[in-house]
């Protein structure tokens, strides 16, 4: 009934590790989002032998839909095009209009009024040739992406460029070709929530999860995956669904019939909030930083980092509209500075060291007043991998919580892993620190 | 003459893109230091017949070596042993040893003295199952590794866990086992050397290296990947050579003889850094944050950031031992906290806008003040999206540098790209406007 698909990413820089591929998990999530089921990725170099090996092994694979990314550039080591269009048998044709189109781009990026150089007119020819009988998806960088209907040798083929910006830009014209859509047709609707939790272990979740599948009607109708990330849990669960319904959320509000589906993920969810309550953050696909942001209306937050470096406050300004909320921080990284800026007293970080719930306290307090901020949250640790000691080991950090009218909060937590993972791990708890500091 | 691996990495949440594989790439970039090519890298959800159909698909491709990553958990749908010993043709033999090891790992974790839970037993139990003539691979984290060497009907087979970690640090024990070592016992010792440039175009390297072609003899013993990130383009370039010649940098000071590779390899040194001196700011595989640790030596830096929001100074800190050189920093996300701790005027944000070369000099300034550093260096700019103005359009960014004993200098630069783009690309450049200023 779902349709299945399979992703080629191409590039040697990929392949070998020296990028990381961002196209091939999101290409999935938005086949997903359309209930095209995402059966194999794969990643090959620039190499034609091991493109055409990948598109044979997906189609004997019997996918519905290949869509393929990267190798459509103007060098001749970009060979996407000619792969696809030998594996499909059909003879590339030159497209004169599409020429045009590409060397108007070019033109225009470059601010050239007559000819392009030879060598870029080149590269523009051989970007225009399209695989007979198939159609160009018009480019927003300089290469254009190519639609292939399916037939009954070879699934439906959708060819997009490497660089993710072109590639998300392009993927709206990509998904209304009739090599797309004849794929999609027939899918039923289906729907996708999300449920994030803090500080529960999978080992916790896998045993409510059992319990779910003895008590509740219909479980196996439910595909759920897990996955850890940063201290968080999140549950993502799919079921056919008329996606006009309501599903997340208790059972109670939502008196409508329901699909096999909706219903046992009503009673799934009661189940979790019931088990899991003060871990659960979020029902209805909320992250931290969206329920931190709406939480902080009307209000300023500034930080006073230590072992995180500046990672709270960047995370905070990562959303666009958060100087509604942020004023700033600082980075007290050195002990002069959370001495001189923050006003932290020497004598106190001699006495209980500089990573200790004192100091925490009077960094967050600190904060708080230079920076005239309504909140603050501040971060002091050991990230490692040197500075460790038997009573503050490596991933010891304590945070501070200054809110203004409250007595200010300290906080100790111990995390594993390498400094990255320690420094990655404080930022996400110093969020949630927050949230329950300020939230609800 | 080279090896061929395959990797495969299993995890629905994975494949459905809900969280970024960074396994792949990395035991990738392991396998090519041992002189191992990787022609695919596949992805597959926890579905025991994709497993089954990627293994056959890298076996038929002939590859000498599998090395999968991820199902090896306590629970049923971790499937990956199962499935790697039902397409080799081995059944699964259970070892008491194994398991009491995995017990006393997971005692030590939760500090418990006497037996595991039921649950916990029956998950330890099943990850203590190894394919009948594999050897395992000790775990790091509950779940044993399993090495299974190649026969004329398969290839050897590497099973590792799904967390980057356990994964990391059990690679020393897979490599080592026969399985892998008899893989690699034929292959010549490769060489990989990385130059990295900023403000170079591919298209420029690109002509470059189509002129070195024609120019340099045994050009084709040469294998070079370009990859760009973040404003920067690294080459990479691999060939066969004895690894204890020396090899970077121009062939006057290194009389050895060498392989046809390392001569040509030489030869390209030269003539890319005849043509874009300015821009090769690497020719040893040093990054523009190695290269600043070293300029930093003896003196100290601080930050004033707006539009990054503490990215420069998270940056500056991620390194290992970073507090030699960095005191912290001050993010000054609204104009409040831009006047009020760094003591940039009111009046001049007034008149030239919070982006400006002025606002971003007084920023720097400030920063060096208020830090008591020798050097500062300051961010303004729109990050978008919205905020942007016919004068100064989102992605448009000030920088000023301030070092003690000399002018503040200040310079403006539009970066194309989305906010986060924006604010990536505005760390880079940071990074090397520093490294200018107070570099050799």
């Amino acid at each position: 009934m779902n349709a299945r698909a399979g992703i080629i990413v191409t590039g040697t820089e990929v392949l070998t590790g020296r990028i990381a591929d961002r196209n091939g998990p999101w290409v999935s999530e938005q086949l997903l989002g359309f209930g095209v089921d995402v059966a194999h990725i794969t990643l090959c170099g620039d190499r034609p032998d091991d493109l055409t090996a990948q598109l044979r092994f997906l189609a004997d694979e019997g996918v519905d839909l290949i869509v393929t990314t990267g190798g459509l550039g103007p060098t001749a080591d970009d060979l996407t095009v000619a792969g696809v269009a030998g594996f499909c048998g059909l003879t590339l044709r030159h497209d004169p209009e599409l020429e045009q189109h590409i060397t108007d781009i070019l033109r225009r990026w470059r601010g050239i009024d007559g000819r392009l150089p030879a060598a870029a007119a080149a590269g523009v020819h051989k970007q225009a040739y399209v695989p007979d009988g198939a159609r160009h998806i018009p480019p927003t960088g300089t290469a254009p992406g190519i639609a292939i209907s399916r037939t009954d040798s070879v699934p439906a083929i959708i060819v997009l460029p490497g660089p993710p910006r072109e590639l998300r830009a392009m993927w709206p014209a990509a998904v209304a070709t009739p090599a797309f859509t004849d794929v999609i047709a027939a899918l039923p609707a289906l729907r996708e929530e999300t449920i994030r939790a803090y500080r529960l272990s999978e080992a916790e979740l896998a045993d409510t999860l059992r319990l779910a599948e003895h008590e509740i009607p219909d479980f196996d109708s439910l595909e759920i995956t897990t996955c850890i990330r940063g201290g968080e849990i999140d549950m993502v669960t799919r079921f056919a669904e008329d996606p006009s319904s309501p599903v997340a959320g208790s059972a109670e509000h939502s008196p409508q019939p329901r699909s096999p589906g909706g219903r046992a993920y009503a009673r799934l969810v009661d189940l979790l909030t019931d088990r899991h309550r003060a871990q659960i953050f979020s029902t209805d696909g909320s992250t931290v930083d969206d329920l931190l942001a709406a939480a902080l209306t009307g209000r300023m937050i500034g930080t006073a980092e230590s072992c995180t470096g500046g990672k709270v406050a960047a995370r905070l300004t990562d959303r666009a509209g958060s100087s509604a909320y942020t004023a700033g921080g600082v980075v007290s990284y050195s002990n002069e500075v959370k001495t001189n800026v923050l006003g932290v007293p020497a004598e106190m970080i001699a006495e209980h060291g500089a990573v200790s719930e004192q100091v925490a306290e009077a960094m967050a307090d600190g904060a708080r007043r230079v920076l005239g901020t309504d909140i603050a949250v501040s971060t002091t640790g050991i990230a490692g991998p040197d500075g460790g000691s038997p009573e503050k080991p490596v991933g010891t950090v304590c945070f501070g919580i200054s809110v203004s009218g409250s007595p200010t909060r300290t906080h100790t937590i111990r995390f594993p892993g390498d400094r990255a993972t320690v420094r990655a791990l404080t930022v996400t708890a110093a969020l949630h620190l927050i949230l329950e500091a300020v939230g609800s």
